[in-house]
């Protein structure tokens, strides 16, 4: 082979039509005749399909084993690159060399229905099929997209611990190790770090893996997950729901332009992203539980919704809604109080459509000492372990408001996937620790 | 006050030139006479000297009040901008109203002297003082800059997992946590993950938290630390340095642009920062040790580097150098082995200029199966801990190549800090577990 030829990558094909160029990856598929085989080729940017005329090639030798390459070795191809509006992707390869770097075993995915067990003991492999690589480049995406917002409104990023020193609400769904001679447990939740560096800041947020030990078994649960948390210094409840759509509205414009071709592999309808525009229908607590009395379901006033609720509440709307102002006990202990309606807390959820649930949760925080005094004790929780958090209230303490958005439901439901274990690379639950 | 005001950050004053605003913060510090109060005010984007005329106020009551603000209260002030080029940041405010949201109690951050384990015991608050500002919004900066760099390469991001199955090297160094049923060990590289990835994706990345539970005191080392991981297939060492030094080069680009300001804080010389350009040097191993033996340190052949040598060798050169091709024995098992002297293997590290060591380390990966299953087998690990890794090579292996870099050691060099504890927001020593 001409090893002159430029080097070209399945997703820049068409800066070379009609041009010879030199390709490399893993053969995905392929079928063949006597005289001509048909290569799918992947290299990790895209997938083309190659064609390999018997009579093109070098040699027949060639071509004869060209046809028996075992799917998923690797290969080095060379070829004309022709513009074909039938093709996936716009373009194919007329081949003229196919040589193989490493040639594969047996593969064990196979085009057959697989169990997701089975797949997701080979998820080192399954990454490489069309459904997950989508799904991971969205979720790649969305993730750059999530950081660019908050750089351009001009949020300082500032990573939160991963290792706490205290277990305040329990050691129940907390994993905990041994931190030489002290206990340690893994964050679930930078809140109250972004707290004390908003007032630093002003402005920040900070997104990394949060873990937690719930022998949970749903579609929406993993042990490890990614999180986001913007704060706001000088910020109110309103603040956090202007920010909150903003930020997923462009994000999703962002994968509605870079993503296209994954949302078309995944077979979701775009014009469902589309509509996602700011604003977003803003409820108070006690009027969605109108809407769920008016669809059939009455729940006592205080009570949280479950998954069932949340998606009614969601199908009563078209685009994701804000359900603010909740009664004190469903939500924690650091809420500031509402002024209006002391039974109140300023918090704030956003509800996914589509019964993807709850994607954000957020609010206001207290910010006055002696109200947080009383709220660690009717808690029951250690003021000594709270120390540095009141330090915020005792040294300049102001109006402060945030959120947290959960990675992993946020991207499923951009990629209408059921289970949340599909939109991470190596999925953490209660059953599964490996590979 | 005119709530109709304009509201101005200190950042964003020269938007506001000879106009009044509205400015919200905190009261930095401050001194006055029994005509003029001069308040530095801070509101997390900078710090803006205050100017209050008691004949400029509203009230005397008002100029009295100002004048006994404690440091550190939240405060709302209005004034007119005044542009001023011997001011920090170019302008002033000349105060027309000042008014205390939150009077703070006694700080217990005073201009004078403190340990660094006072400050770090008071990190929470710490975070607002000069210092820590500028290094955490260099972080910032690099962190993006980073991720920008890598988005803009057209690598995909792809989370490595933090709990992991296997302490195939000893358990001495891993953090160990009970996963329900199981142990897990929190990640100290996703390196083997960005393998499995990069044969997927073909150019990716991951960026998160690794652990390290070294009884290790140094200034180099922290036991929570952020890793940021490229893996690029069809690739080998000269990839890999062409990458590293493109990266460094771009994000110090970046810091230069966007935090001249913090630079200065810091006292740290732009100019050592400009003249880090591409190519940087690359010597082997082999030249290494005679760069060494030259400076009067002879190492035997096979030994490892340690700070002292690597400052040695930082010293010998303007730039970042690269050392690569070592002694099989000082790497790990996967490194690929060099086709032209079988007792060398294809890593690369760099070592930073001035003292900073050794921030990146990387090379390429053997690609052979035979070659892996008897590097397994020599280094004593357990070989069913690695049959999904071995996978990697059974199907479609491919030379490929990458490196980790340590965020802390990078953001120390630019920032010219001593310890990289101070590069951290909230840092976790063998000593250091809160706040």
């Amino acid at each position: 082979m001409q090893t002159t030829l430029p080097l070209a990558s399945v997703k820049k094909l068409g800066e070379f039509v009609d041009q010879d160029v030199r390709l490399r990856g893993w053969l995905y598929g392929g079928r063949s005749s006597g005289k001509i085989a048909f290569l799918m080729i992947r290299d990790g940017t895209g997938v083309v399909q190659g064609v390999l005329a018997k009579s093109d090639v070098e040699d027949e030798e060639m071509f004869q084993a060209a046809r028996k390459i075992p799917q998923e070795s690797s290969i080095i191809v060379a070829g004309k690159v022709r513009q074909d509006d039938r093709a996936p992707g716009g373009y194919e390869l007329l081949l003229s060399h196919v040589e193989t770097y490493s040639e594969a075993g047996e593969y064990p995915i196979t085009p057959k229905e697989h169990g997701q067990s089975f797949l997701m003991d080979h998820r080192h492999l399954w990454l490489r099929s069309r459904l997950p690589h989508a799904i991971l480049s969205i979720r790649s995406s969305v993730e750059f997209a999530l950081r660019s917002f908050f750089d351009r409104e001009g949020f300082t990023l500032v990573d939160a611990p991963i290792f706490t020193p205290n277990a305040c609400e329990g050691t129940s769904t907390l994993f905990q190790t041994d931190y030489f001679d002290k206990q340690a447990y893994l964050t679930q939740s930078g809140q109250l770090y972004m707290e004390a560096a908003a007032a630093a800041f002003g402005n920040v947020y900070c997104f990394g893996p949060t873990f937690r030990a719930e022998k949970s078994k749903t579609r929406r649960h993993l042990t490890e997950f990614w999180m986001l948390e913007p704060e706001m210094a000088w910020a109110d409840i309103d603040d956090v729901m202007q920010l909150a759509e903003n930020m997923i509205a462009s994000v999703i414009g962002t994968v509605l332009e870079r993503n296209a071709a994954d949302l078309a592999t995944l077979e979701r309808d775009p014009a469902k992203l589309e509509a996602i525009r700011p604003p977003f229908p803003r409820i108070t607590y006690a009027e969605a539980l109108e809407v769920l009395a008016k669809q059939g379901k009455t729940l006592a006033w205080g009570d949280d919704f479950g998954g069932e609720d949340e998606t009614i509440i969601a199908n009563s709307f078209a685009k994701p809604v804000f359900v603010h102002r909740w009664p004190r006990e469903a939500k924690a202990f650091y809420m500031a109080p509402d002024p209006e309606d002391d039974r109140l807390v300023l918090g704030v959820d956003l509800i996914a459509p589509e019964g993807y649930g709850e994607i954000i949760g957020g609010g206001q925080r207290a910010d006055s000492l002696t109200y947080l005094e009383e709220q660690i004790a009717a808690h029951d929780l250690p003021p000594e372990a709270f120390e540095w958090y009141m330090d915020l209230r005792r040294f300049g303490s102001v109006p402060h408001a945030g959120f947290g958005i959960g990675l992993e439901r946020f991207v499923g439901w951009i990629c209408g996937t059921h289970h949340v274990r599909e939109v991470i690379p190596f999925p953490r639950t209660m059953n599964r620790l490996s590979p």
